[in-house]
């Protein structure tokens, strides 16, 4: 299992119906969502975080549903307690006890457990039943105290400033719409993914990619304008160049959602609107947030993920033939595999939850404890960089 | 200029106009529909064309756009004149005969072309003022001798099989329709790109790219038709897998449009429907021919082009590195290169348009000679394989 909404997907229907509609359809994101190709999106983000010393101050609370992931709580569990030692956050780790402690036992990770409760950097909190990856959001109704609904909560009660779940995405969804509520003036959440560019340093954000697959040109809309938040808040970017994805540069271009949303995003002077944004400019480092619908978004998420591997394939083939070619590949393998590591999803995080009330990163159904501390490192980004309240002031601005 | 339908796209309300709404939002085809990125997907239908000998009576009559493209007619002429040596083809070249002596005068091919034409394989055939690469698809109706309109007129009066242009391709659309006419039973016409695949044999045929932006689900229930003739009469797959672009395999997932047209393909005799086709498995060699809406296709063919060169990038920066980085990089020049090659466009040809009552191939904007006979190459493979003869017996079924 290596998608990220797959088994929350359920039926566009019945996710539909968990959310008041507001997750119709949820897709499926892609693996890729973690996997950026070429270069690692997430440095900005990650820049400096890893101190050797992290004073105890310093350290933000994240809630974690432990739960949540295809071979969870292991591997989850595994990541925090890297996480706590790598920055500055407290981890409020979500889960049934009963399964948290046998995980803990099978890692031979007891003993570090132990200790990282005794700091005060990580604290056990019980959950009932759990919400699986193959059940459909609508679960999160039911199961009320699964991990993910009280993940939520501690952000809802202000004991946590951001959660991080690798749970079924349409859940993790579902549930953020519940607990945490929608911004005021956002109709629909989205799901934001970093694709790499040109520029090593800086990433574009992409949204959405699953969350909502028949948009409209409001929803649209407002993408642009939490994409905008997030880009100047947390990936630092001083003024965001916001694009819409279109079949070609002018005005005049496009399918009537990418038209009609032209005319909102021209008119629209809390964000610097760059134009329309075609296939080949996503990765062009010519715009820093660029706006989809679900569909579209998430078809370009996986393929990206794809078109990697297969000209990787070409290389290895391509690469050694003949006699030099032998020689100068053998003298590039640790290049190669450089480069390789580069792709590999678990170097990577997740995706941002845009829209709800209170920062939210879904990670990989497949998560590594590698991938938790990627994905635990955006979720402290987030937090840390005062976004929510950014997003509160678009709140009012929507009124 | 690089793309196929930029300058035709004109704005979608006037290329609407123009064709009946058949061209309504005609998207710009990027250059990478002749771009494909990996591996030569054109290799099949090249295969075995390129003889020796030629026999006189093998040859096909092909009606050419002289006056299409960013630079005509200089190297369409200088491209017909290389394909007739090396394909089994008979070129009617349609163009002002002033401004095609001028350039043959240019490019000292007087004498290469009076040649040609004492033996019979190549024709000048003229024509009025031409349609520019800026005009709106509107104007095949006002310039009624343009070379477009009356190279369709050769395959409409049989005085060729197939007709292909560089030219601004609204406009190519557009004179296809009223020239030719669309078959029976198909609503839109659509425009088709082979996109390389995992297997260097087998391309997969992805449609449409460009054409129709807002579809409904029984154009893309025609696109997966017309795409099967292709599949098999063109690129000769015995039974092609035609699958439907999704953000999800199950049957569940989707859009509205793909989850109505889902139901219309499922219950399809005509055709072998391998079911959802996501984001990432385009390029797998799992589907010989994918159908979505003109949006999707063309921000996917767009961004396909686009991967390759930012991967590119990084391994020009990445390979080199270090000692035996340099040196491993300098024995590897020549597989570099011949990589490169294969990504370069003017090998490649030229995107298909389907649904029209003829053969009609599409070409690069800035299409230089060796694109010229790419093109012309899959215009003479489409015409040789009876594809015509299917689509008929399509249209009767279709009653």
């Amino acid at each position: 299992m290596t998608t990220i909404v797959d088994s929350a997907a359920s039926s566009a229907s019945a996710a539909g119906t968990v959310a008041g509609n507001v997750v119709s359809g949820a897709g499926t994101v892609a693996s890729s969502v973690l996997q950026p190709l070429v270069f690692d999106p997430l440095r900005r983000l990650q820049g400096g975080n890893d101190e050797d010393e992290i004073n105890d101050e310093d350290r933000l609370w994240v809630a974690v549903d432990g739960m949540g992931g295809d071979d969870a709580p292991g591997p989850i569990l595994e990541g925090c307690l890297q996480a706590i030692e790598r920055l500055p956050l407290k981890i409020r780790l979500v889960g049934e006890q009963d399964r948290m402690r046998a995980a803990a036992a099978d890692l031979e990770l007891e003993v570090i457990l132990e200790r990282a409760q005794a700091s005060g950097h990580l604290e056990l909190v019980p959950s009932g039943p759990s919400i699986g990856m193959d059940d459909e959001a609508t679960a999160v109704r039911r199961k009320r105290d699964a991990s993910i609904n009280v993940a939520m909560d501690l952000v809802k009660k202000g004991r946590a400033t951001a959660v991080y779940s690798a749970g079924n995405s349409g859940a993790v969804m579902a549930s953020a719409i519940f607990r945490l509520g929608r911004l005021k003036g956002i109709d629909r959440p989205a799901i934001g993914a970093l694709f790499p560019t040109k520029d090593p340093g800086q990433p574009v954000l992409v949204l959405d990619v699953g969350a909502n697959m028949d948009c409209k040109p409001t929803y649209l809309h407002q993408f642009a304008l939490l994409g905008n938040i997030y880009s100047r808040d947390v990936l630092q970017v001083e003024q965001p160049r916001v694009g819409l994805l279109n079949i070609g540069e002018e005005e005049c271009k496009g399918n009537e959602l990418s038209l009609k949303t032209y005319e909102l995003l021209k008119g629209e002077s809390r964000l610097h609107f760059a134009g329309n944004c075609e296939g080949r400019d996503v990765l062009s480092g010519d715009f820093d947030v660029v706006v989809c619908d679900g569909f579209t978004g998430n078809v370009l998420l996986k393929f990206l993920e794809s078109v990697g591997s297969v000209l990787l394939g070409v290389l290895r083939a391509e690469l050694p033939r003949g006699r030099r070619g032998k020689v100068g590949s053998a003298f590039l393998i640790s290049n190669l595999k450089r480069i390789k590591k580069r792709l590999d999803h678990a170097e990577h995080g997740g995706a941002l939850l845009l829209g709800v009330n209170g920062i939210a990163v879904i990670g990989h159904g497949s998560s590594k404890a590698l991938s938790v501390v990627s994905a635990l490192r955006i979720a402290h980004s987030a937090a840390s960089h005062g976004v929510m309240d950014d997003l509160n002031a678009l709140q009012s601005g929507c009124d």
